[in-house]
């Protein structure tokens, strides 16, 4: 069995992602692995004040989000020592973009964060949920625990 | 963050399940963990040839199980080097057995075979995924592929 080479933290911002990043770099050290990070940005129709249609994110806000996405991951990166070149921000469905990044750039362990049994989203369907049933590659579903 | 202390293998005896003993004591042998093992039966009702009522399994046919169970557990047990007393085999649900006895022998890390994006197991809602519902610690998926 190969040891991991290739780890990508999908990166959530949430206030226990922390745990996510940290145990990923631990085995990324273990395993002498490269390091990557990734944030996908949902690209949800919002509704506006008056529940007219749904209206989509606009060019600017697009352009704001990216930015402010970006800057994020440096900001961990710079932390976590993951170069710039590993990180990456985009658009779309936080699973299917994330498992097509993981295959294009051959990663072999997906470390996301894990809700567990409370909350909304395992209602609608977590990310660690969405993740697990698309990657072509192994999974760790790191549990959320208030610090 | 702590190291992992107790990893669980949520065995399946499928053809493909060596992959995920093999990782789950790669990590136990990289982490100085404690390795244990179980299997959860599935104490599914049958239906008869008549299209009968459902008939339960009986006395005999589950003892029989527990038994088989048992001797595959001890065999991997042998060749993985687990001990008797870390192999647990057992009726119930899949998920649900698997996440109390890890609760109840404070196991951090859970890892279970994950058949990805092909297959039945995906529309009936898979172990990997049960198990990631409810469990209390992290999961590791592993994708199991055709060796």
């Amino acid at each position: 069995m190969e040891n991991y080479q290739h780890i990508l933290i999908a990166a959530d911002f949430s206030e226990h992602g922390r745990q996510v990043i940290t145990r990923a770099q631990e085995l990324a050290e273990r395993y002498q692995a490269k390091l990557s990070i990734c944030h996908i940005l949902e690209d949800f129709p919002i509704a506006d004040f008056a529940y007219e249609p749904m209206i989509s994110i606009d060019v600017d806000m697009r352009d704001a989000m990216l930015d402010s996405g970006k800057k994020h991951l440096a900001d961990i990166g710079r932390k976590f020592n993951i170069p710039t070149e590993n990180q990456w921000v985009e658009f779309g469905s936080p699973s299917l973009n994330l498992v097509r990044l993981a295959e294009s750039n051959h990663v072999d362990l997906i470390v996301v964060g894990s809700h567990g049994r409370h909350g909304i989203k395992l209602l609608l369907g977590s990310t660690a949920n969405g993740i697990l049933h698309h990657a072509l590659c192994d999974v760790l579903a790191v549990r959320l625990t208030k610090e």
